[in-house]
Parts: C-alpha cells; structure tokens; sequence
C-alpha cells in the first residue's frame, strides 16, 4: 500500500489506474503491534490500523480485499485472483505490477496438525484468530511458544500478560540467537523474570491434539500441555506465485530486485516488503530481512520509481530491537557469528555503564558491545542491552556503522551530553574508546 | 585531572612526576550536576565529586587543593601557587605544562554588587555557596535568574524545584537561543508551564542591595525584588594568565591547540576544557564550546599524549541537550542562525511525530527539525523538541552531520524499529524525507 500510495500522489487516476489485491480481512496494519494486542498493551485491534481501504478508494487506489492473487500470468500481463468472499475468479491486466506478499511463517511438519490451536504471527488475520481462540471455550490456560526470536519472546510475554501459564522452547543454547550469547543471557534472564519456562537447546517432536484442539507439544525432554501453541520459527518470503510464474528468485527464497526495487530479469515487476532479499551494506552479501521498516520504505522506493520519480533503497544493515518485560535489547552491523561468517577477523569491547549521569535519578545499567574489524578499527557491529533510554542509543551505531566509522574515530564523536541523559562519556563514546584500544593492541 | 590520570596510567611516578593545582576545594565533579544538586535531583553534594583528591594521590598524582596558581613563568619553566588556605606561596617547575583553569562567568559591572546573593554557576564551589545562600536567614523566597540559556533554565526550575518564586529574564525574544526561535517556543512555554515567570527582550540596568545582600534586580520594565540573583550570561575561557605569560590567544580568547591539545607555538604548554577554543567541523571556524564532554575528551588527549600515546581531539559540531520539567530539547550542527552565519544557503524541515508507535501507550509527540545545504542536501544541524525517549535521537543526528550524510541518503538509513520505541517510519527518517523534499524542490 505504500507504493500504490507513492505512485497516486505522482500520477493521477487519469494518468495511472491501480488495483491491490489483499488476501485478508485488513489492509495497511502494523503486524509489528500484534503481540502489543495480544498482550493488552494495545486495547482495540483497530488501533493497529493504519489506514482503512476505503481511505485508499477515496485516493483513487482499487483495493480488493479478501481477493487471493492465484497466477500471475507474466505473457498475458495479467493476474488471475480469486474472490475468497463471493467466490469466483476475475483477471486483471497489468502494465506495472508490485509483488508485495510478504512472508509465511516457517511451519515444520510437526506443525501442521489436524485440530486448531496452533498459530502463527505474520497478519493481523492470525492475530485475529489467537484473540479468538484466547477466548474459546474452554479457556487457555497453558501456553507453548515455540521459537525464542523477536516474535516468540514479544508473544510469550503478551501470553504471560494474558494470565497464561508460558512455556518457551528454544532450539539454542540461548533464546534471541541475533545477539550474541553474552547479551542473549541476559535476556533469557529478563524471560525467566516473567515467569516464563525457559527451555533451551528444546526440540519439538510433535504436537499433539485431543478433540481437535491443541493439547500438548512433545519435546525428548517430555510432554509439556498446551491450551496454544504460537510458532516464533521465522518465517519465509512468500514467493511461490512468483515462482510459479518463472520469476526467478534469489539464494535465500526471496525476489531479487535493483536499487529502485525492480524484479531482476522481468520487466515491468516491482517487488517490496518481507518476500524480497535484501543487500547488508557490510558485508555485501544478500539476507532476507523482514521488517516493517524496510518493507515500508521499499514499497515507498518503488511507488516513487512507478510515479516517474527517482528513489532507490540501498540495503540494510540488520538494525532490530525489542523488548522483554523492561529489558531493552538491540543490535546493529553484524554480531560476531555474522562477522565470522563473512570473512571479518575482529576485536570486540564490552562495557557496563549507565543511561544517564551515575547521580541522577532513575539512572538504568546499560550495556554496549561492539564488533571492530581488527585490521582497519572500522565498526562491523553493535549491541545493547538494558532498561529505559538504552536501546534507542543502536541508532547510533547503525549510522557510525553505515558511514564505515572506525572506533578510533568514533572516541571522538560530539554526541549529546547532560546528567539526566547521559554520563559526561556516553555508554557508545566508552565502549568506542575501549574497542579502539583493543584494536591498537591487537595492531 | 582527565590529563593527569591519563598521563598517569602510561608512565609510573618514577618516569614522571604529576602536581595538579586546585584553588577551590573540589577536585574532579560534575559541574553539570550542580543545578540539579540544587534542585534536589541530587541529595548529597558528593554524588557529583567522580574522585576525591586522595584518589588521585594514591594513584601518585600530587594534587594542592586550595593552591591558586598566580603566575607562569615560561622562560624558568616554573609555576607560582598561592596556598589559599595557609598562605604564602609556592614555585613548581616543569617539562610540560597542562593548563585547564576551565571558564569564568560572564559578569557585567552590574552584576558586580557590594553585597551578597548574586551567583554564576560554574564551580562546584560556587553551588556550595548558592545552597548556603537558599539556606542563610533570612531565607530567599524570590529568585531572579538572568540568561535563558541552558544554566539559567536550569537553575530557574531548580529554584523552583526550592519552592521559591522565580523570574527568568532572557535579552532575546526567546528563551535557548541555542535552537531555533520556532523551537525555543516550546521552551517558553515548557518554562512558563512550571510557573516561571519569562520575562523576555528584557535587559538589566542595575542590581540593588538592601543591608549587605542583594534586593532587587532593576529593569526598564520595572524593579523585580529578588532574594537570590543567579547569573546564567554565559562564560568566557578564563585565559587571563596565559594571557600574562605571553601565550598567544585565539579569536574566541580561548587558547588554540592543535590536534594533540598542545598549545600552538609554546613548545610544552598543553591546554583543555573550557579555557580552549575548539573547531566547529561543519563551519570550519573557531569557536568556545564550554561543555564537560568536550572538556574531557580534551584532557584525556593531552594526557595520552603527554605519557607517549597518540590521541587527537577532531572538534565538535555543537552537539547539546537539555530538560526543562519534562520537555527535552536538543541540538547538533548548525541552527539556522548559524547556518546563515557561516555562509550557508539551505533548506529547513519539520516534522512532528511520535516518540513510539501512534498505538503503543506512553508514545509521547516530538518535533524534529533539519537544515540541509540547500545544493548539496548535506546535513548541516538538527534539532529535536519532544517529551521521553525524544531528546537522545539527537546523536543519530550528530554522527549523520559528523559523516556529512546527505538527507536523502538519510532517508534510507538502517534505524531501530519496534512498536515500543519508534513509528515505523522513525521521527528522524520522517524529517529525512521531508528536507530530501525540500532539497529537491530547491533544486
């Protein structure tokens, strides 16, 4: 909806006519917000909405909802979608047509059981049906959240909120894998405060159901009762239309596009969101990244290019934060696994410090590593963990690690400074300074 | 003490000997702290002293508490102290010379009164006494802070914090004439809003005394009683002995040092903190930025160089926050005014967003405003204006201006997302966007 937006403020309906096709119920949503729903930070599920599709009709935008796109048929240029609500199918014809799926939940075999209770969290559909099944009858009670990444962990607390017994499995030795294991101690420490049953190293063998309905998920270590069972297993680019039409798609599953989100190879496609790959800027390589904020602005980018103006989107860098209870956790660049994995020989520098001035009150512990390359000192990755006022401080790495900063010059950067916002050496300036010394004694 | 303890840290007291001067009877403290100890913010004195004195001598560094230094003499490479408290004098020679005597207020001859209750605020010292003085009988009640710059804010709401009644008279037509007239507005009212009374375009013709203590601050509008005056004017480097000694002083009257913090063209003379004047990155041209961060980063240099290290201080770019009750305000770069100032033709763009996602409880409203160089859309200055979790985005801003990002590269930037700690779209990358507009529209 963000390109079609784009592209209707460039070109009038006179000048260009466009279609959106959605699958589901809801249009324009953040699917970030569902576990905030769930969990009753957030009240009604209208909140999440960001624009209904009559706000697009007026724009002169067709929205098509409960409309499954089922071909894409790319000689014809013409799409072939099935009407979920009346039934039937219609053809549309394109000129320019925007691929924006999304992604789908990873689900293992053992996932897909005959019986309900077992959800997935990729649209605000799914957050429909778990409100729902919450509140069946008979009522949940137990929970099993499978999956200790951002969605599994949002869920599980949004789960405890709820009144529901939680019980988190993690196929790792550490829940949220995209941090380092140091700082993902910490939050299987924040998990554990909740109340949560944190199992880790946990493999699932099989889910088992009773009276079609979830009842228990079994683990080698046993059986554990389950009322719900939500699925935190990432997810994939939903790129099976376009497969099936002969678009080619990328090493990791997702369309490959150019700087102006153009489909690689096909003229005429755009793609955007969670089904594309993206390029991380560090090491060069192309990943699957979905987030709301890429998706949002590729969308952005490609409505732009539609429109007859000039954006491109130039890839990411892993930027991502959560939270668990009050526990802030965010990360930047690479970690050190990411690192190895790319080639990087690095140092790292870990320090303990405080969000604001040692003496002023409400001053939280805070903790920021950082990733150097060991040659060059230039920042490769950064992460933080801690409580209020820590974990906006990532964006400050992401831009320090988006220009190639090297930690030496980092020591010296004019970042803001007064007692109830940061101590006379900002966390990031200390752990710079302690990075950069690391570098010159590994020089 | 920065340079002391660095130098300190490289080479034991056999390879070097240390004496550190200090006429007043603190050592090492958050100047900064000092209106929120006022305040109440901060209970205890202490909480604001880093290290004692003794700290440091058991780390073998000689520090004369209560020694003034008097006099330098360059050609016999000696130092003469007064003791303040025993009296009589002392001569001290040296290799190297580290001169950081740090800023005096800016006092005008009305200010200098013959009698008590008129205050600058920039040594702990000068705190003791004003808590003396709130505390003396027969106590004050009315307070009347001239300067609405960052101090004299603060101090204003930290006599009120007192529960005394307070004035706040400001020259300009707006309060933080740091930021932007159409940001400081949110200042006034944030000032007005904790029942200070702003009087602003107001000047000072004469301060009055009544029985040896001050009694009224006397305008063209009117005689203001006042119990208390503190004066936030501003300071200026206080160079007055190097002056004496023959040390050349640059245009701000700060002493000028290269890289390193060496003095420029006294060979052995180092200099840091407030007594020196620093780069501006962006405009290229001197300036005084009296800042306990930069201060810090200065002394450290020297003292990493002084003990055979290699350090550098590359300048600032005016990188500031402050709180006035619970409204943050921050900058980086340059304001308009300094824009304009320095020769630049630019563009502005404001936006007003949210703190968190619209939906999530808690988001709080901000403002953020950029100026780009009107042809090349590089980022010259940023300002934010909001409530919690606004003011520290200010450092992406900073580290954006520090690598002369171009708004429009902005507009991609990898930022942190998630419902609790931003909109999809951050506030910053939203303003990206708008002055990318605004570039191109100029264009």
């Amino acid at each position: 909806m963000s390109a079609a937006s784009q592209a209707r403020r460039r070109l009038k309906p006179s000048e260009l006519t466009i279609v959106a096709f959605e699958k589901g119920h809801f249009t324009s949503y953040s699917a970030c917000g569902i576990p905030y729903w769930i969990g009753g930070h957030v009240k009604e599920r209208e909140a999440l909405i960001a624009r209904e599709p009559a706000a697009f009709r007026e724009q002169g935008i067709d929205v098509r909802m409960r409309h499954e796109v089922v071909e894409i048929d790319l000689a014809r240029r013409e799409v072939v979608a099935r009407d979920l609500a009346a039934g039937g199918e219609v053809r549309e014809s394109f000129d320019q047509l925007v691929y924006a799926t999304g992604a789908v939940p990873i689900t293992p075999p053992w996932a897909r059981i005959d019986g309900g209770g077992v959800f997935g969290v990729q649209t605000l559909d799914d957050g429909s049906a778990i409100h729902a099944w919450l509140e069946s009858d008979p009522q949940p009670r137990r929970a099993v959240v499978i999956g200790g990444g951002y969605i599994g962990v949002e869920m599980a607390e949004a789960m405890v909120r709820r009144g529901l017994e939680v019980t988190l499995l993690e196929k790792s030795p550490q829940p949220m894998s995209t941090v380092d294991p140091d700082m993902g101690a910490r939050v299987a420490e924040a998990i554990r405060g909740l109340g949560i049953e944190l199992h880790t190293d946990a493999h699932v063998e099989q889910i088992e159901t009773k009276n079609g309905r979830v009842s228990a998920v079994v683990t080698p270590g046993g059986r554990l009762p389950a009322d719900i069972v939500v699925l935190g297993l990432g997810v994939r680019p939903n790129t099976a239309l376009a497969a099936a039409a002969g678009i080619p798609l990328g090493v990791t599953g997702g369309l490959r596009t150019d700087l102006q989100m153009r489909v690689i190879g096909v003229d005429g496609v755009w793609a955007a969101g969670d089904c594309v790959e993206s390029t991380h800027r560090i090491t060069g390589q192309p990943g699957h990244f979905p987030l709301g904020t890429h998706a949002n602005k590729q969308g952005r980018v490609a409505g732009i290019n539609i429109g007859g103006g000039y954006a491109t989107f130039p890839g990411v860098i892993g930027t991502a934060v959560t939270k668990v209870c009050d526990l802030e956790v965010a990360r930047t660049g690479l970690t050190e696994k990411e690192a190895t994995k790319a080639g990087y020989v690095y140092v790292t520098a870990s320090v303990d410090s405080t969000s604001r001035a040692g003496y002023y009150p409400g001053t939280k512990k805070m903790t920021v590593k950082l990733i150097a390359e060991k040659r060059t000192g230039v920042l490769l990755g950064g992460q933080i963990v801690g409580r209020e006022e820590a974990a906006k401080r990532i964006d400050s790495l992401a831009i320090a690690v988006w220009n190639r900063m090297t930690v030496d010059e980092m020591t010296g950067l004019d970042l803001s400074y007064a007692p109830p916002f940061a101590p006379v050496w900002d966390p990031v300036l200390i752990a710079a300074r302690k990075a950069a010394d690391a570098v010159h004694a590994a020089g």
